[in-house]
């Protein structure tokens, strides 16, 4: 056991992309515990876009983290000392312990991994959070039919990758959008995505109307900006669009240039009677048991499969964390804080 | 019975507002009929805000009237000639006649109207199909629960009043946007709504925000563009929008200046969640007899209530078209075409 906290904590707002100085990694005493608590040192730490929300102050469905605190983040840590009987030294707990090594729980809301059932790094995406959101936001408002056509962007992601492959599972002719060729074909071939486009082509919106000869029918929302423009003349009547997340203009600082296409959207809502709706995963968190079951079930049987991308040492979280906003993660990013 | 047929025709598409001289009223020889026809007077036709996407050539969930084609619409209408077992001579129909004096059916698609039931004209409005788009669309999208507050706009006309009074009865703090005094003073006092705002006040946002304490949590949206501006910070988390006609935007020949605010839209469903959902009537067809059953007997038990806006012969259909585009009719605008 190291004999300090190393913790990072946001140095100050990004204003548009996120730079490693908006960051600053600091040291302080590992803390102690009173009764009922544990100490949580930190093995997994999770980034998520969801984060880049949190660094600025504009309101958002959870209140930012504050100048000089530690980055909020979702963990996997052992408990190294304890002075509460329901959890002994050596257990794997679920945590949201934030980008530092160690943190002191009362115990409530951590939730207790057994590595013999799945790797414990998976409570953290397809097991977990990320996971969910897929599951949920397909099936509650995507709802997949047989023979309808899905397209989701950053396929290659957490999120993205079990859309595609729940939607397949559901029988839908399943269209990713990722960065690059290697994602592209690790969607294709090992995924089993009935096609991908890379965004980066620069004939992209001609090569997704190709892909999509039947229209969409629902758009897994992760991305906005450019991929949206192109999906959204493909849309069919009674589309569907869950809308989960929107990274590329998360480091906007200003709205695009006009016309206002806001009608645009408008009219084609009516007229295509579309659906679209926002969602976190814990809006549906009463499905968790659902969500473990099924996912589970389909990861036994060889169904659905998953990515990790492993940056190693706290220390290196920021740019790990920048870096996934660009693209730059393949699978789940993950950072190794300690093993 | 007159011994020809007047019926107006659409003479050019509109570019913006339509004027007098996108219609032109022609005269023909009253049609014959065939073995298993039935010839049609209209009594009553009914005139409406789709009407102006149908004269557009632009692609919508119909197709568009030809220019030199009569302009289309519903109609109740009286049987004068029979071949038809099914119809005898003066029964009254609810039929798709069109702007004009006579048609021709065989039958199918006609209703029969029973007089005694509800005076005829409101098969073309409260129990038709204004009444039902307000019905459908308010109670599958909009879901309203007891103590949420609802707006909607266009709020005098014929889907507008239904939906205001439905959410009252569901218990709904409700909220009406109208134009003009006159019309904010019949929602209140007459309708029940619990607040009234005159969307042509230079203070029309603030008056909104004053009259919904506790933001919206369902806007029922008939109008579009300066009311969906100040309807859009007031949204709760989870609110649903029914978009059932966006009737600010219909004339339009270009979109509005920028930015392009369509990021923020997404950020907010989002963030906040929403549900942004289009529907027509038909899209709930099968929820007929429901609506018939509710609306029916609330209106027998005095717990809602209708207006009419009449205008004598069908030669002025075309400035009560135009009039309502405006917001010049107070309730729902017919035509009596013949008594």
């Amino acid at each position: 056991m190291s004999d300090v906290n190393r913790r990072i904590v946001l140095a100050s707002r990004p204003e548009g992309e996120p730079t490693p100085g908006n960051f600053r990694l600091e040291t302080a005493p590992v803390p102690s515990i009173g009764p009922g608590q544990v100490l949580l040192r930190t093995r997994w730490l999770s980034l998520d876009p969801y984060m880049r929300g949190r660094m600025s102050a504009a309101k958002s469905y959870a209140t930012p983290v504050e100048v000089g605190d530690v980055m909020e983040g979702g963990t996997v840590s052992e408990v190294v000392a304890s002075e509460n009987p329901d959890f002994s030294i050596g257990a794997l707990v679920l945590s949201h312990s934030g980008w530092q090594d160690y943190a002191v729980s009362d115990g409530k809301g951590l939730r207790r991994l057994d590595p013999d059932v799945a790797p414990v790094s998976t409570a953290l995406g397809i097991l977990g959070m990320p996971g969910m959101t897929a599951y949920t936001g397909l099936l509650n408002i995507g709802q997949p039919k047989p023979g309808e056509t899905l397209v989701v962007a950053a396929a290659a992601g957490p999120v993205g990758s079990l859309v595609g492959q729940i939607a397949r599972l559901k029988g839908c002719h399943t269209v990713g959008i990722a960065g690059g060729p290697e994602k592209c074909r690790y969607l294709r071939e090992d995924l089993g995505f009935d096609a991908t486009i890379d965004h980066r082509a620069p004939d992209f919106a001609a090569q997704l109307e190709r892909a999509c000869p039947q229209g969409i029918d629902i758009y897994f929302e992760n991305v906005g900006g450019a991929v949206w423009d192109a999906v959204f003349p493909l849309l069919n009547e009674f589309a569907r669009v869950p809308v989960c997340g929107l990274v590329a203009q998360y480091n906007a600082t200003s709205l695009p240039e006009g016309p206002d296409r806001t009608p645009q959207l408008m009219r084609a809502i009516l007229t295509k009677r579309l659906t679209l709706r926002g969602f976190i995963v814990r809006d549906f968190a009463t499905q968790r048991d659902e969500f473990v079951r099924d996912v589970g079930a389909w990861l036994r049987a060889g169904q659905i499969r998953y990515k990790e991308d492993v940056t190693e040492g706290l220390e290196r979280a920021p740019e790990a964390f920048i870096g996934m906003l660009k693209g730059h993660n393949f699978g789940k990013t993950l950072v190794r804080v300690s093993s």
